[in-house]
């Protein structure tokens, strides 16, 4: 995979069917994001969800209209029933189905909600020269399910899922200020060290994702995750919706820097 | 004591010899510095010093010219052979000497410089509602000596003191957040979690200041400390240098608010 191709030459190679894998990597340097898309009579509650819970669904973007298959602020030609290489159709809360586009599932009152996604931070990370674990072990990052509740709004509700980065202390510092730059892929860590005080019983066992090594000196430091709203998505049992697949994000054309808000 | 006396009311106080007391908790919103005085042969080194160690050592003023006894940046009347309550006179590095005033002691080499002190960032923490526990608790903040080794600049070494408040993670979060905006009052932390790591051998038992109480579920956290560029004046040993007393601090002019980089 040439992962220097533009973000549109990406979307191209997605909507034609040529790529269809996990986009890690791909596109460097440009926001990923990932996608929840509801219908109409759902969008405001779920809208509210993101507002009162920024940190695990910080809202990059959403469609202007009911319908609409753009967004233009992500992308000009961006088409959302066919530029993400793999989607998941969900019926009443329950995985139904994945497919690579979702041309025939396309409904007049559907609304996309484009929201951030750790890639953005970890490259800034890296570029800073921080170790990211996950990226050097060449895995997914290990995430979990917390006891730290999310502010309900209508239907939806949930707990927070989190993803972990094991760091020295020092290392953490210099993270947690990178990372105040860009609220809207997840802000500052919520938490670091001792597990259990956020629910978490085993570090070694991820609910989602895979371990990572904790090297001696190390403490864990855990992000509000993107899989939170999907958890809050199955909780709440719409009767449809679509999600991207894991590690299968829509590919803007916003460069990550845009995103600092200082 | 009236703690809302402004600046200039509290240096001609202490001028008087009205005030010659602690000087924490009072013109509240003001910032107030570390104080070290040295004949220029040995100021051009302290002031690399203090370039290379921006944490502990951060300036926020000096005198324009040996001899100056004003900071005019840092106050229009203010007058630097007076108007701090307490200084002390180290003759070789040993500490010789705590007087009120230093006129008899004044010489036309001498220059002045002015160093943040943590009262800036815990006015900014408390401000946020976070717990200062050695307000809170109302004694000094405890502080040590550790294994960080300072960049050498000339005659001047040593390692870095530290101040410690415990916290929640989250709380420190914030804290790192806070602080960060303030560097020249010692910004973010310098580390958190395991004291051992940076060489602390008994959290319960500081080198300067008072123990304080570390709830379950807190960490430490630690600050760089004006302490530093003391001792690394005492190490250094030049012949003749004047601090303040510890506490007793040179109140100056500039709101705490003016210091924030953002």
């Amino acid at each position: 995979m040439n992962t220097e191709m533009s973000p549109v030459e990406l979307r191209r190679a997605v909507r034609s069917g040529e790529f269809t894998g996990n986009t890690s990597g791909v596109a460097q340097g440009f926001v990923q994001c990932n996608l929840a898309i509801l219908p109409a009579d759902w969008a405001n509650e779920f809208l509210q969800f993101c507002q009162l819970n920024q940190k695990p669904c910080p809202l990059v973007g959403m469609s202007a209209q009911p319908g609409d298959t753009g967004i233009l602020a992500l992308g000009e030609d961006l088409d959302i029933r066919t530029d993400v290489p793999k989607y998941r159709i969900f019926k009443d809360g329950e995985f139904a189905q994945e497919v690579d586009d979702i041309r025939d599932y396309w409904r007049d009152d559907l609304v996309t909600f484009a929201l951030g996604c750790s890639f953005s931070f970890e490259e800034a990370l890296i570029a800073d020269g921080l170790d990211v674990r996950n990226v050097t072990e060449g895995v997914n990052v290990p995430m979990y399910r917390t006891n730290v509740a999310c502010k309900p709004a209508g239907r939806f509700s949930g707990d927070t899922v989190v993803s972990m980065r094991p760091m020295k202390p020092v290392d953490a510092i210099r993270a947690i200020q990178i990372c105040s730059r860009f609220p809207s892929v997840h802000g500052a860590p919520i938490h670091f060290g001792d597990p259990a005080q956020i629910g978490i019983s085993d570090i070694n066992t991820p609910d989602y994702g895979d371990a990572v090594t904790i090297k001696d000196g190390e403490v864990p430091v855990f992000w509000a995750c993107g899989v939170t709203p999907q958890v809050a998505l199955e909780q709440a049992k719409p009767p449809f919706c679509i999600t991207h697949s894991p590690g299968h994000m829509l590919v803007t054309d916003l460069p990550n820097s845009r995103l600092a808000v200082l």
